[in-house]
């Protein structure tokens, strides 16, 4: 894509009314727009990145037999009244609305009422489990202050699984694929080694519930790791029996911040109960499905990534979600061979963003190329031409290097893969 | 997929409460789940077909130069505002919601604010135009009636383009190629024969706006068609005048209902003036900019489709959207040979869906794969195996004809293609 087809600019200076890292070089970069505090649109290079995420999960997701849908965002009183959800004495962070005829209507601030009550239309007997449903969705919750950015909106995009299985052994075996999936999708976009599977607070159906909490001085949450296992245990519920039962010795782990980027949870009967999704088992009794949920915040991802993965010049994206591969810098009036190479490397599939613009500083392109963040700037000049070709920058090396023009296809191919 | 691991299932009746037949047959099928009048989740099955049409519209608009983001559904008072839009005197559709300290949100009934306000953050010459965001999006609108199924929903799904040019002439030639992309769009999704553009009332930029209308007898629009031209005039605008200028004869030209599928509007500057949103031209004077709007009901496409492609056994799916190509049946006890040929199709890129099923009778069999509507249905049995390999028949088809097990593969994507 060509920059100066792109309408989004970069701007100078921080947003006034932004404290979060996150959203400042959001903003700046022209990813984000902010519509009032918590409420953002994407705006297409951020949606770029957004979009590769949500691929990314997919393909987890249906890899372990999700299949995806798409629940309303509105939702009736009477599915969150069987579970006590609807008064906002229980649930104050719901956003509520109107019919005309007065009836008043919730807007989605989770799920597991919508998916429970569909499921019931097609769950009779156990032949019919197990299945695992999920979707990308708008989640809405009316929080009272909202200044971490895309880190907790009060509008938002998540994606969340639940899964419907007979008993605890059927779950437990979804479970642990889960859990390997979670940690696929963390490893793929970038903060896999930043990223724990942590011991939290469970319910009636399961002792603990497990969070990926990335580490993050942005974060909300406290967590102690214990680097040699490779988990972490959340301050809610860290005391020396969880310590003893998880083996974990209290001087070998580390306190850290951490933004929680995802959560699975063993919900039992929970929600089956009240809305009486049972099946029939072998011997004809009635049992209430065993379920549990499985979230990811698609837009809080974006948010942490940023946060934990940029300097003080800007972004650094990491290959797999950039929104584009290589950010194609033309300096001078002369850009044919820029243009060859702009083709070239569309002609090759390799995604480029390429900075065209004319009346703008070698300076301002290079300012911009490090805000943006992509994982290689490619530089055309006539200096560079003069050098021997394009020089080439990983977006945190300190030098870059220079690429004959006509391999510059191979060294990016082998740099990003 | 294998039906067996489809967690949803057909019904036999009509469900009570529903009286637009695309939500009769859409609900049988499975497809979707109504959560109240006019308020519907996408299950698996209509999600498939849902996913299909995004990937044809966005590749059309991509084409066109539309760049996609993602703006929010929560909107702040003071935008609509500005347009005298925020009173529930002048838009009657609103939901309503408000924030914990009391302001006042709406839920996006429509776009055209949202864009505005967004693009004057990157507007200030002409150099910067023009542009096309677009996004897919669900949309808010509080019907006081819904009874159309997918037709009118209260919460639905779209895609809405902005064109942002700075002036008339500018915006026209991008006006034709959308109206190019929209034919393709309809035609792409298998209704082509029946769309067309239709002469409807414009503004105060354009004396027309222009229609995408699909005959149908649960349209809501009446519309006059001119065969030999393949354009229609809408009634509210239908007069001896516009007809003369048309040169539409009235003697020949069929009066039919119809459903919108589709619209495009040259906007000028009626949301651009409010918003301030100006550049500054090549002599240094301030000019308002130029806009449209190009919108595709991407729900109420799916229902349409149904509406018109269906017959009294149930929904015939266009090829190019339906959830699966082929319907691979099983028949008896013995599926050795259905699990080979499930396995060759899936090894072909060929997408389908395999009734694997056991104890559900030949009969219910084929009555789910005609109510489920894919395009071509693959029967493997021991019979169909003894008169020499597969029993294959198109959904529309009388009669079926026998295909050698080795040949399924080239006779499916001879057919399909």
């Amino acid at each position: 894509m060509r920059q100066s087809q792109l309408f989004t600019r970069t701007k100078r200076e921080n947003p006034s009314d932004e404290e979060a890292k996150n959203a400042q070089l959001l903003i700046r970069g022209g990813f984000i727009h902010k519509e009032m505090a918590g409420v953002y649109s994407i705006l297409p290079l951020g949606y770029r990145v957004m979009d590769k995420i949500i691929a990314i999960v997919k393909e987890e997701m249906d890899a372990i037999g999700g299949v995806q849908m798409k629940t309303s965002a509105l939702q009736n009183k009477e599915s969150w009244e069987k579970t006590n959800r609807w008064s906002d004495d229980v649930v104050d962070v719901w956003f509520k609305t109107k019919l005309q005829s007065g009836s008043e209507l919730g807007l989605s601030f989770t799920n597991e009422e919508a998916y429970s009550n569909i499921a019931k239309n097609f769950v009779s007997s156990y032949k019919d489990l197990p299945f695992y449903p999920y979707d990308f969705k708008t989640i809405f919750r009316n929080e009272t202050r909202s200044k971490s950015g895309m880190l907790r909106g009060r509008e938002f995009y998540w994606k969340a699984l639940y899964s419907f299985s007979k008993d605890l052994a059927q779950h437990n075996m979804f479970y642990e694929k889960a859990k390997q999936a979670y940690h696929n999708v963390f490893k793929r976009v970038g903060i896999g080694e930043y990223t724990y599977i942590t011991f939290a607070s469970g319910g009636t159906f399961s002792k603990y519930s497990h969070e990926f909490q990335t580490i993050s001085e942005a974060g909300e949450d406290t967590i102690y790791i214990d680097e040699e296992k490779g988990i972490a245990i959340n301050k809610e519920v860290f005391n020396d029996e969880v310590l003893a039962e998880l083996g974990v010795d209290k001087n070998k782990i580390m306190e850290k911040k951490a933004i929680e980027t995802g959560n699975i949870f063993s919900l039992g009967s929970k929600f089956s109960e009240p809305f009486e999704l049972n099946y029939k088992n072998e011997n004809g009794e009635d049992i209430p499905v065993f379920m549990g949920s499985y979230g990811i915040g698609i837009t809080r991802l974006i948010g942490t990534v940023v946060e934990i993965l940029s300097d003080d010049k800007g972004i650094v994206w990491p290959a797999s979600i950039a929104p584009f591969t290589v950010h194609l810098v033309a300096l001078g009036e002369d850009m044919s061979e820029a243009e060859d190479v702009y083709k070239e490397l569309n002609n090759n599939g390799i995604e480029v963003l390429f900075d065209d613009r004319v009346g703008v500083t070698a300076g301002e392109k290079f300012a911009d190329a490090d805000l943006l963040g992509m994982p290689l700037r490619v530089v055309v000049s006539k200096r560079s031409l003069e050098n021997g070709g394009a020089e080439v920058k990983g977006r945190t090396d300190s030098e870059s290097v220079i690429v004959p023009v006509n391999e510059i296809i191979s060294h990016v191919k082998k740099v990003i893969q």
